[in-house]
């Protein structure tokens, strides 16, 4: 008997499934008018992550517009280093901006004591979503890698050239490996109590893989993921554990050697049959649509997705995009597309 | 008997070299004394461009500090869209920003004829640095590659998802192609009258190969590539021709496979061994340092620099960095990186 009833779980643990499943990364957003509705009532964004009631809200309009298959909790990666005491602030227009680590002392104030306490919210947004979730819509939590976040927390940002962060890691390995290890504990953590809190498989964002120099990649993205991983499957065997390592390139194919992950998500430059030949065998392949031709529509989306479904639709696999939904997509380009990759057979 | 004495061809060419040559992208920058009071003798930035004794004079000083291998002509890769007509301006600390060529009429205005004309002054910076070069140093021109000048003249300036050139790439190929044909010839002519006028090596920079789509790869990337390095070499064959495609993942494979290319650039994403056992057999091998390693200096600095000459320096290689030379970079790391790889025996 299967462990799940829902085709994303199913697709995640290599059974047999009756369509491809499809869920989008940022499917909750400034797209749909009613996210929109819904964050005007907010104060900032950290607000509204921690506000069970409005987070809860935002994770479930994609579903009910779209019948997606899973439903992404409603949050953001820089929870971590919030709930850690680190001050961060998301200004209009600008990407967020963090009061930045950068010294021994600086991760030495980090507060793992109240972490859980602060990241409630998160939990109880889960717990309500839950309740309230279709019975074939599963339920998807997530955190940032440990490299993303410390590239944000050290920058104090996005950044150009991460001179900060990898020169850290570069000048002192070691100073810069007890933030990594702290990072390593935090999100470990924050997922398990995702999934205690009703999360169906998890997804780990190392959305700046991409930045990595070459020599450092096992060290900063391959040996955090590895371990964060095997500690979730340890404990729970059958929640998928999903990789999106963007921008890794090669690198791709050393996450999906990694055995603790179930999913690999591929960003919309990793060519689909390389993929199918390369990572199919050993993961769930999810992706990756360019979200560009989601904005697009018509013809050319539908060309393209079915261009991805045509070669990796018969392994396992889950369709989503290859990075976010833009801000500028027409809502009823993603009804076409759930509607296009529900209707596939291979 | 050799067709070159200088180390910078011979590398290229196959040839052996008495030293792993070395250049630096950006080694003519904002991290030099000398450059910024160079800067700040001219007007606008393009005025700096195509003022041949400014340009001539910023070419050649980090020649005369670091005895370097190679000069890279000083200039930008938008001197082409600005050639053809369209607005280009460069704001200090906001990128260039260009009005943007989003129709076939847009492109029916861009003016192939008056560009050679307009360039004049990047051929007599040429002319004026082959003169005052050292006999051992290489004298490099450039160009921007027709998918990267196409991004930056549809988003009119760089872009966080470069929604506007994907978009009409995906909705209109027919009409996007007319811009790359057009890109594609002028890319040509240009290099062809810099290697006219004195340049010994060319490279093409496709600095946003990173964000194309898998499957447009092929049509954006490698297609135009081929096309006009093969020109190139037909009429220039002992004129080493580099690709740089920029974050190209596996993409690299391809270009090295083309065979008019003599040299492939890599970013610093792209581990040393992985180049080593998959490129280095069909193309002399131009990277990829970390320009953060340079900003650090130091052992840091030194055993990343190492490392890169321990696993690619016996093949045929130049060391480079994996992208430009950050502005933060203390000039005297530059020295120690130049005296490392010259020492530096396989």
């Amino acid at each position: 008997m299967s462990v799940s009833e829902k085709p994303l779980i199913q697709a995640f643990l290599r059974e047999p499934v009756d369509h491809v499943p499809i869920w989008l990364m940022r499917q909750a957003g400034r797209y749909l008018p009613e996210y929109r509705a819904l964050r005007a009532r907010a104060g900032g964004f950290l607000d509204f992550c921690y506000t069970p009631e409005l987070a809860a809200e935002a994770t479930l309009q994609p579903i009910r517009r779209f019948g997606l298959d899973g439903a992404i909790v409603f949050s953001d990666i820089l929870v971590i280093p919030h709930a850690m005491g680190q001050t961060v602030e998301f200004r209009e227009g600008e990407g967020p901006v963090l009061a930045p680590v950068r010294t021994v002392d600086d991760v030495a104030r980090l507060d793992m004591w109240s972490m859980r306490e602060k990241l409630k919210p998160v939990y109880e947004t889960l717990d309500r979503v839950k309740r309230d979730l279709p019975g074939k819509t599963a339920l998807i939590g997530f955190a940032g890698a440990p490299w993303t976040l410390a590239a944000y927390m050290i920058e104090g940002g996005s950044s150009r050239d991460f001179r900060h962060a990898k020169g850290w890691a570069l000048r002192a390995p070691e100073e810069f490996d007890r933030l990594m290890v702290l990072l390593e504990t935090a999100v470990t953590q924050h997922l398990l109590s995702q999934i205690e809190a009703g999360a169906e498989a998890v997804q780990i964002f190392d959305s700046w893989a991409g930045v990595i120099p070459g020599a450092l990649f096992e060290r900063l993205c391959v040996r955090p993921l590895r371990n964060i991983a095997a500690r979730l499957k340890a404990d729970h065997p059958h929640v998928p554990v999903i990789a999106f390592p963007r921008g890794a390139g090669m690198g791709y194919a050393r996450i999906a050697a990694v055995a603790a992950f179930d999913g690999l998500s591929i960003d919309f430059t990793v060519p689909a049959a390389w993929a199918r030949d390369n990572l199919q065998k050993l993961v769930t392949v999810q992706g990756n649509l360019d979200p560009v031709a989601l904005v697009e529509g018509g013809a050319a989306m539908e060309g393209e997705a079915r261009r991805i479904l045509e070669t990796l639709g018969n392994g396992p696999m889950v369709f989503n995009l290859g990075h976010g939904v833009i801000p500028e997509t027409p809502p009823e380009n993603v009804g076409a597309l759930v509607e296009l990759v529900h209707g596939w057979r291979g």
